[in-house]
């Protein structure tokens, strides 16, 4: 019999609801953690008792309070975001009480839930917690966003920022599948290691031990770049767009280097580099994809079982520790995905 | 008998070498007019008298000594430019003695050229001078550079930066005969007037009279914009890109508000808004669609034919105003195409 059902429930759902919009980067007072009442599911939805949250990179867009291309989180609001649970209570057929389930029901112990809004987890497939990363949401930004929009052909220099998180260590591994060189950028001498041991990427560098971003560029790609995948924005990607091979393509994923300042910083001006080299840069949000998430899945889960695929989970240990796990990934604390668990 | 073939050759032939790389803007010093030996067509080539010349921003590029998608013109050569000239003397098949042809041959008043690097033109078809504009390089940047990168769908909203010029006053036509709402931004209120009273755009700003570019595009712009052809960069670009729409393309043709700085100005950061709006933003060189161009003329002909394009030239008399013209032209003297006669 699995935890999820053995004994009475506790009578209160505890929630982080967000208190104040950040300014600059978040700290742990602009959230509140608040005993909520315990809800029953209605017709059509269950009761789910959160394992796993997700905390990622898009969450700090979702709480500036300006309308992207999702709603924004209100001050009030519980915290959005992605988390895998498992059923304790059902009114909806094909689920039943121990099923594991991933759905958007975010910072929260308890849940109800339209079984309609959830995905249902096969354990034996893969640990649940991997449709947090590699099996969902991360791993289908990596797989269609680096192959539909950088189009790697065999032999060419992929680089990737922010290559050692949930999304960039994917990349780089589909990459080497690609047949590509692949260069990783990332902010300790772990992570580089990391990539270059136990991913197969064939270089990467610690940003924060190179002054000269330009040079290390130049000594890794001799021959130029011609995909990068961008999860970081700022100095790193000024750096990149001179080195970028005529008909280069630009995956832009993340910005995480700008979503903390208090005021946008300039920089050098890019499109002339997009002019003269004919490049293709193109922004994506990965939910234009959705209705291709089962290729993605199948091939990503495909890849893992054939162990040309790895993942890492960074696992914080319980749900008072959220906000400190999110604003420790804006930081850059994660190597590959990082994971709250109940 | 033509003028082209009446009476005996001169026994210099004049040219404009680069005497300087310009420091910012280019000034007439940067240029020397020179008496070259008048040279004698071998087997295969053309002797030919040059009627008009090109200048064009792109040149702006070619004279700063930088290798970008073409040879730099280093000091000391001919300046580099498409022009249409008469044969004078033939040693090649298919051309005779009167034929009208456009080339590559740059600022000098007679050339030999290869007789396959020369387009043969019809003067019964169009004034031979549109074989550097609407029929031209210029045409085809715009119908190429437009139609295929940014894809137009009827009703979407497209803007035009440099919306006067040779270039951008055929995009924002080829705009309109796609069904789209056409605005136009330019820098005079002549320029504003062509454009809207004659060439149908739906409405145009005199940039150099807006203190606010980004109310004016709200205001011109209640949509928002779907297509972006960007001919000047700098903060004109800089006020579009926060009013693209989701998906939206952006097509970079030119810079021209860059090209002549000292040093590089930094900019507001643009990736940002590419990616939370998905956009795409491409740079293209119109040679990439060099195997396309037949289509691309023969389909600007039938549209001036028709009377659905118009274009206009501003001639400068006199080869001598070669380097006038040129910066006049990256002044933005010029409404469409500026050509200089012979």
């Amino acid at each position: 019999m699995s935890a999820a059902h053995s004994g009475p429930l506790p009578s209160v759902n505890r929630q982080f609801q967000l208190a104040a919009r950040p300014a600059g980067f978040p700290k742990e007072s602009d959230f509140s953690l608040i005993d909520a009442p315990m809800a029953a599911p209605s017709e059509g939805q269950v009761l789910v008792k959160s394992k796993y949250w997700s905390v990622d990179p898009y969450m700090r867009g979702r709480i500036t309070g300006v309308r992207t291309y999702a709603d924004p989180v209100n001050i009030g609001d519980v915290m959005q975001g992605a988390a895998v649970g498992q059923v304790v209570e059902s009114k909806a057929a094909g689920l039943a009480p121990g099923d594991f389930v991933m759905g958007g029901w975010g910072w929260q112990e308890y849940a109800t839930a339209d079984a309609k809004s959830l995905r249902k987890l096969d354990p034996n497939l893969a640990p649940v917690s991997t449709a947090l990363g590699v099996l969902g949401m991360p791993g289908m930004t990596a797989y269609f966003g680096f192959l539909d929009i950088c189009k790697p052909q065999p032999g060419e220099t992929v680089l990737v920022s922010g290559a050692a998180g949930a999304v960039g260590s994917l990349v780089g591994q589909i990459a080497k599948i690609q047949g590509c060189r692949v260069i990783g950028i990332a902010g300790t001498d772990d992570k580089v290691q990391w990539m270059t041991r136990d991913l197969g990427f064939d270089a990467a560098f610690n940003y924060k031990s190179v002054s000269d971003y330009s040079e290390k560029l130049k000594e890794l790609c001799p021959n130029g770049i011609d995909c990068y995948f961008d999860n970081v924005g700022g100095a790193i990607t000024d750096a990149v767009f001179p080195r970028m091979n005529t008909y280069g393509r630009v995956s832009i994923c993340g910005q995480i280097s700008q979503y903390n300042l208090e005021k946008p910083e300039p920089g050098p001006r890019l499109l002339t580099h997009i002019l003269v080299k004919q490049l293709k840069v193109e922004g994506f949000i990965v939910f234009r994809f959705q209705n291709r998430y089962a290729e993605g899945i199948q091939q990503m889960a495909h890849w893992l079982r054939e162990g040309r695929i790895k993942y890492r989970e960074e696992v914080v240990e319980g749900f008072e520790n959220m906000v400190k796990a999110f604003i420790g990934m804006l930081r850059g604390d994660n190597t590959g995905k990082m994971v709250v668990k109940a």
